[in-house]
């Protein structure tokens, strides 16, 4: 069969040059990037790597993968307090990929890009002849010195998380099983939600600048609230205590919760939320509430900070809904 | 079977967070790196994926798969003129993975990291039932506007390669035909040298300041001589005239050249040398061998630089090794 598809070069000049419009990336034809850092900035580098099968499904939309790949990068930015500076993107591209798959590929790209005002700086594509792996680095810059780290938070703090919390693993169990949402009641309403919310995580890039201003630590949550809670408290050396009634859920997840205790709890550690946590010292809370309500997000406090050994304590429901306390999620 | 091996936190831990030193890790254990760039300095940033059997054998030693990872980007560095700063490893590990086979990976980036005086700064470790796949993304800086970029050359500059050209794709066919020297009467010295040049890139970090003083363009030779020599004239704008009797190469490569004129013409232009392809103006010529022969590196000219439309013509020798003058190098 004669393989009419564009070699790397070819690629290059059609698909991705037209996303590298910022000056550093040499229009995509140079061996490397050059960045001027702004003055006065600390660069923030993060860099994940998404794989078929593992981190999406081959079959989800090309849009939704790149934008999965890009978000999440975006999201680690975000809870640094750093603003999206551009990205470099590694693509290795299966066997029996397309020219309609990858042009819809990268129009998931280029639409994030207005979004995040961001711009593709590099990279490299390479023909893997194993499934799809997209690899992106994402740079950031914040002011020198002011990069919000896990480590910082302090006996006395509030624990703020973004958003609500459980959908995207509610999304992914929908997604496993087609009876999920007929089984548990969910409305159609619910469902279209939390596959959503699956599919395309939603950066709290908004708010990098109010967890500058007002957080002692902060980071995403990916793994799951209770592990990434435990990921602060042991990096801060302080206990983190959660209040599970207090930890905001949507409709869907409050569904769940009266219908399928176990699946809630379940849910509620499941992961892919890429809200924030942040550690606020109590004299800056009424201001991180304002700030960020003024940045169209909603916070709210589920926890405290306290002297101790960096281990997660929960309190209310915890026994109710098949939840450890905190040993399953010490990893260090 | 009991899978005993290490999570993905222990694996950050135990291999990769001793190899991360530089205060911008935060070691390892944060969403991402935080990096103070260095007053009066462009970053410059390159990033390569590496998938086993289409960049590496699986059976390579994995200390010379994880050097082969991270020598690529600093070939990319170093033709930029940039001096190392660090990397971020996305590492795609192969269901059957092992806990030996990773430690001596580490060996490998840490034996490097030592050569090129460098530091893991974040990355991000997945299992990807797919096979071994190396990301790597590679910072370095350079003096602020001082990149040397591909496109610099101009009319009447020399052009100059760094060591010899060729011995990393015989390397490869000898990897392939187990018979190839033994057919081709090379030594088993030769046999040893090409087979390493192949193994191992010897990236030109050691030259990278003598390009930002006196080179007008530069770039790494990774896609073949003719084919990357071609994309500095395009770059440029400028036609590129190469004098293959000038190129230089090793005693394998002129034993070839010798017995089996036409492998030795598609080992010339077969690449994976990383070497240094620089435009010197003429008045700076004198300076850039002296230069690089104080760091050690022996260049020589084997070309000059023209008004034109971006092509490479090649004199002397040419058909006799079966190689079309430029138009199969031609990819913009």
């Amino acid at each position: 069969m004669a393989d009419d598809r564009p070699g790397e070069f070819e690629l290059i000049r059609r698909y991705f040059a037209p996303l590298a419009q910022d000056p550093g990336s040499l229009g995509l034809t140079d061996d490397a990037a050059v960045l001027t850092p702004s003055d006065g900035c600390d660069l923030v580098l993060t860099k994940d790597v998404l794989a078929a099968n593992v981190h999406f499904f081959v079959d989800d939309a090309p849009e939704a993968i790149a934008a999965k790949a890009l978000r999440v990068n975006l999201s680690d930015l975000a809870a640094k307090g750093a603003r999206p500076r551009g990205y470099l993107l590694g693509l290795a591209l299966p066997a029996d990929w397309t020219v309609a798959w990858l042009e819809r590929f990268c129009r998931g790209l280029s639409a994030d890009q207005c979004v995040y005002d961001i711009q593709l700086l590099g990279g490299d594509t390479i023909r893997s002849g194993n499934g799809l792996q997209v690899s992106v680095t994402a740079i950031g810059e914040v002011d020198k010195g002011k990069a919000v780290r896990r480590s910082g938070a302090g006996a006395g703090d509030l624990v703020f998380v973004t958003g609500t919390i459980g959908d995207a693993a509610a999304g992914l169990q929908a997604r496993l099983d087609p009876d999920f949402c007929r089984a548990h009641d969910l409305t159609e309403e619910e469902e279209t939600r939390i596959l959503d919310r699956y599919l395309l995580p939603r950066p709290r890039t908004g708010i990098a600048s109010c967890l500058v201003a007002h957080a002692s630590a902060a980071m995403d949550i990916s793994d799951g609230l209770f592990a990434d809670a435990a990921h602060l408290a042991s990096a801060s050396g302080m206990d983190v205590t959660l209040d599970l009634a207090a930890v905001p859920i949507s409709g869907a997840l409050q569904h769940l919760k009266v219908k399928a205790p176990d699946v809630f709890g379940l849910c509620l550690n499941g992961g892919d939320d890429y809200e924030i946590l942040a550690a606020v010292p109590s004299g800056q809370a009424e201001a991180f509430v304002r700030d960020t309500a003024d940045c169209g997000t909603k916070v709210t406090q589920i926890g405290t900070v306290a002297e101790g050994d960096g281990r997660v304590r929960l309190v209310d429901a915890a026994q109710a809904f098949g939840l450890e306390p905190d040993g399953g999620f010490r990893h260090f």
